[in-house]
């Protein structure tokens, strides 16, 4: 059912800081950068692999992100798997006693996501998602 | 530099709940599982593409992993990224101002490994790793 790691969500503070590490340091590809205006962020994705590392900057303090880096500071906010069909996995794990965050949404690049509970995840926030 | 993500570890501290999330739910396939005494814990091996989600069990409450557990709970410990030349990318990292964590060791399966300090890489306690 669960393809790949999609990416890894990093929710950072200083944008620059973390491009430094991550493209030049590491030698990641800057893909792409979106406005997700419904989550009040800036995504920075850096491909690896089949994978990505979605730097993750709030457009506003309220947002989800906001809120995380003020009680956590920057680091790891999530982790999305790639999934086939996003509603029969959803399916699947919820009827296995996950807890969905809410209904399936939009997120970066178009793609249908789904968030869990970390509380049902083994403190993961945990994503899934697929192309649209 | 960097190929791929190699593995995410989680600190877990209930094994079989967190297998039932990602062996039974997620579907996937738990490769191997083995005792790394010199980090003081058990891992399970988890393939999901050409990455791979390693559980994190302590088997001493003293160790990196059983402190982290005590301290924050269950969840993502770290993120580790595989390089094709371990000691060209720790020197390269170095130079660029991230902050090793002691010198290169031998992790889960034999890999050689290297961390880096959270506070010179976003918040993220990040490691690379290699074939031996």
């Amino acid at each position: 059912m669960s393809e790949r790691i999609d990416h890894i969500g990093i929710a950072v503070a200083d944008v620059a800081a973390a491009l430094r590490v991550y493209r030049d340091l590491l030698g990641l590809d800057l893909e792409s950068v979106e406005e997700v205006a419904s989550q009040k962020l800036t995504t920075y994705h850096l491909r690896l692999g089949e994978s990505a590392i979605e730097l993750l900057s709030p457009t506003d303090p309220s947002s989800a992100v906001g809120r995380f880096l003020e009680k956590h500071g920057p680091g790891i906010h999530h982790v999305s798997i790639a999934v086939a069909d996003l509603d029969a996995a959803r399916a699947r794990l919820v009827a296995g006693g996950m807890e969905p965050i809410g209904d399936p949404s939009t997120g970066a690049g178009g793609k249908r996501i789904q968030f869990f509970h970390p509380r049902t995840t083994g403190g993961v926030l945990l994503e899934i998602c697929s192309e649209a």
